[in-house]
C-alpha cells in the first residue's frame, strides 16, 4: 500500500427530510449573507427551493440568488458569480444542485477571495489556498463533488474543460443529501450518475497500484451495489432505498476512502471525456460510458490480472484464462452500460469521425495521460477510434 | 437506509517513515506545550520514542512526558495526567500507543478543561463539549480510537469499564500511522487487534439495520481482508503489506464509514467483554473472541438471513438452509479465532464458573443491552454460560 494522507472534514447530513436543516447549519456557524446558487430551476418544481427559502428566512439569513448554472459549467458564469460575491460582500456560498453547481461554487468561492482571474488555478499557475465556505444541497448524485475538493469548469472560447488546483479550503463545510428529491429526476440523469460513480471507482481500481486488497474489496462492492440499484431504479425510479444506496455510493466513490493507498487514480478516461464534452453537448456520465470500455480495450494488457479480477468479482466471470476473463469483463461492463440505456459509441451521440483528431489534440493539450499506461496523443486517437 | 450524519475531521498520515512529521504537524497549528503520553515503554525499544523526541526538539515544542498507561486504562492515571496538564498549562496532548493510550488522551483532554471529575462524562451526567486538541501516533492497531471520538476507561474501585459521552472535539486532529512499527509487536497483540477490528465490523453488521447493501459489502470485504492478512502475519510478522492492510482496516472499522446508515451498532458483545476485563486481566480483543461467538449463538435466530449472508459471503458457506448457513457461519468465525490463537472460551482465560452471575450483574448495570435483540440480565447470564 502506498503512503497516503486522508483528510475530509465535510459534514454529511443524509436522509429524507434533512434539507430543512440548512438554515440552522449556516447560522450556527455565523454565516449571514450568502450566495444561493443553483441550476436550471428543477428545484422550483420539486419543492427543494421553497424548503430552502423557508429555512433561510427562519434563520434570518440574507441571500442573493443566482440561477442558470449549466451542465458542463462555464467560466463566464463563475465570473458573474464572483462579481456578485464581491459587490454584495457575501460571506458564504450555498450550492444547490449536482456536480456542475457544486464545482462552480468551489471556483466562485476561491475566485471571490482572489484578485486575479480564478482561471489561473485551472491553468495551474496558482493553487487555491482560501475560499469562501461552501455549503451544498445535493440534488443529482454523480460527481461526488459534495464531499471532495474537485472542480471542473469549461473555458468556452478555448475549449478547455479542466480541473482546478484546489486545497483543503475547497471541501464543502456541510453537504445535505436527501435521496427523496432524486425520485423525479429524468431517468437519463440517474443513468449518467450511475456511470459516473462506476467510472470514478474504476479510475482508482485500474490505476496499477500494488497491494490494495481492502480498497479493491470496497471498489468491487460499490460497483456491485450500483449495478443492482440502478437496475431497480430503471423499473422503479421512486424506490427510496435504491436512491439512497446510489446516492451514498456516488459520494463514497470520490471522497478519498477508496483512493487512500493507491497511486491516486489513472484519470486518462476522464480527460478523454472532458475533451468530448468540451466540443459536444454530452453529459459527463454519457461520455464516460462511451470512453471507459474503449480505454479498457486499449490498456487491459498492461494490467491483465486486475481486469480478470474485476470480471470475476463484479460479474462472476470464472471461465478461461486471465486474458479471456479480462476481455469478457470489458464486454460485461459495456453490456451493463447498454442495458441501462447509456451510449457506448461515439456514433450514439453523433460525433463526426472527422473530429477524432481534434479530440485527441485537445485531450493531449497538457501532455501524456494515465497511470497504468502512459498515453500520448496518438494513443488517445486510437482510443477515440475504438470508441467510434 | 437510516438517516445519518457523517463527520470525521481527523487527518490521517499513513505509511512508512511518517512519524517524523509529528513536530511539523504540531507546530504548524501553533501547539507549543504538550503532554507526551505513552504506555509501557515499548516505544523506547523500537525507535519510535527517539524519532518523536527529535521531531519535537527540531520544531521547538516543549513537552511534559507521562508514561505508564496500562491496557484497560484506568481513571487514576487519567486524573494524574489531568493534574499535569493543569499544573503546566499544557495546550495539547500527543498520545503514542494503542487504544488504551489514545482513549486515555481523550479523557485527559476533556478533563483538563473541566472543573469537576471527568468521570461525570462516563456516568453520563455531562457530555464532553471541549477538549485540548489530541494528536496520536498509533503503534498498536485494534480499537480504531485514532480516528473516532471513543474513549473507554475503567474506574478501578467500582469495576466500571465504561465509554465516555464525547462530542466532535474528541476527534484526534492528526493521527500518524506507520505500519512498520508494528512489525515487532508480540503476536498476541496482532491477534487481539485482528479480533477487535472484526468485532467492531460485526457490531454494525449484525445490528438489524435494514437496507445496508453497500455497508454490508464494505463490512464483508474488510473481514475477508483481516482474515487473509492476519493469517499471513502469523507466519510472517514483519510483512509490511499485511501490516498495512490490517492497520488501515482496523481504522476504517470504527471511523463512521461502515456505521453510516445503520442503527449505530449492537454493542451488547462489547459490554459483555467490558465486564469481563473489568474483573479479569484480559485483553479486549481476547475477550471479544470469547464473547462474540457466544453472543451469535444466542441471538442468531433473530436475524437469521443476515447470519446466513455472513456465512456465504465471508466463508463461502453455500450449502443448506439459511438456518444451517447461519449456524455454520458462527462455527466458521469461532474456528478462525482458534486458528489464529485467540481464546474462544472463558475457561481459556481461567474465568471461574462462580463469577458468571457477577459478570451478568456488572454487564447489566446500565440496563438492557443490544439492538438486534434486547438482552436483560438473565439473557446476559445465558451468553456467559454459552461462552464458558
Amino acid at each position: 500500500m502506498k503512503n497516503f494522507t486522508f483528510y475530509n472534514p465535510t459534514k454529511v447530513i443524509f436522509g429524507e427530510g434533512t434539507i430543512e436543516q440548512i438554515g440552522a447549519e449556516l447560522s450556527s456557524r455565523d454565516h449571514k449573507k450568502i450566495l444561493f446558487l443553483y441550476g436550471q430551476g428543477s428545484i422550483k418544481r420539486n419543492g427543494v427551493y421553497d424548503t430552502i427559502i423557508n429555512s433561510l428566512n427562519e434563520n434570518k439569513i440574507e441571500f442573493v440568488e443566482l440561477d442558470g448554472v449549466k451542465p458542463n459549467p462555464v467560466l463566464t458564469k463563475v465570473h458573474e458569480a464572483v462579481a456578485l460575491c464581491k459587490e454584495h460582500k457575501l460571506d458564504t456560498i450555498l450550492a444547490v444542485g449536482g456536480g456542475s453547481v457544486i464545482d462552480s461554487a468551489k471556483a466562485i468561492g476561491a475566485g471571490a477571495l482572489y484578485d486575479g482571474d480564478i482561471w489561473d488555478a485551472f491553468e495551474g499557475t496558482i493553487r487555491v489556498k482560501e475560499s469562501l465556505p461552501i455549503f451544498t444541497i445535493l440534488t443529482i448524485s454523480a460527481t461526488g463533488s459534495e464531499m471532495n475538493t474537485n472542480s471542473v469548469v469549461t473555458k468556452e472560447n478555448e475549449d478547455k474543460k479542466w480541473p482546478m488546483l484546489t486545497g483543503p479550503c475547497s471541501y464543502p463545510v456541510v453537504s445535505i443529501m436527501d435521496p427523496k428529491v432524486q425520485a423525479e429526476l429524468p431517468i437519463s440523469q440517474t443513468i449518467n450518475g450511475a456511470v459516473d460513480a462506476i467510472a470514478h471507482i474504476m479510475e482508482f481500481y485500474f490505476d496499477g497500484s500494488p497491494n490494495t486488497d481492502v480498497q479493491d474489496e470496497f471498489s468491487e462492492g460499490m460497483i456491485r451495489t450500483v449495478i443492482k440499484h440502478s437496475k431497480i431504479l430503471l423499473a422503479d425510479p421512486t424506490n427510496y432505498e435504491s436512491r439512497s444506496q446510489l446516492m451514498w455510493v456516488a459520494t463514497l466513490a470520490l471522497n478519498g476512502v477508496i483512493s487512500s493507498g493507491t497511486k491516486g487514480g489513472d484519470w486518462a478516461t476522464h480527460m478523454l471525456e472532458h475533451s468530448l464534452s468540451a466540443f459536444y453537448d454530452v453529459a459527463h456520465g454519457a461520455g464516460l460510458a462511451i470512453m471507459f470500455p474503449a480505454w479498457m480495450k486499449y490498456v487491459h494488457e498492461d494490467n491483465i490480472a486486475k481486469f480478470a479480477q474485476f470480471g470475476e468479482r463484479v460479474f462472476g466471470i470464472n471461465e478461461g484464462s486471465d486474458e479471456v476473463k479480462a476481455v469478457n469483463s470489458i464486454y460485461a461492463i459495456e453490456s451493463f452500460f447498454k442495458e441501462i440505456g447509456a451510449p457506448t459509441r461515439l456514433t450514439d451521440i453523433n460525433v463526426s469521425e472527422n473530429d477524432l483528431e481534434k479530440l485527441a489534440d485537445n485531450a493531449s493539450m497538457k501532455g501524456a495521460l494515465g497511470s497504468v499506461k502512459k498515453l500520448e496523443r496518438n494513443d488517445l486517437l486510437e482510443i477515440y477510434k475504438l470508441a467510434f
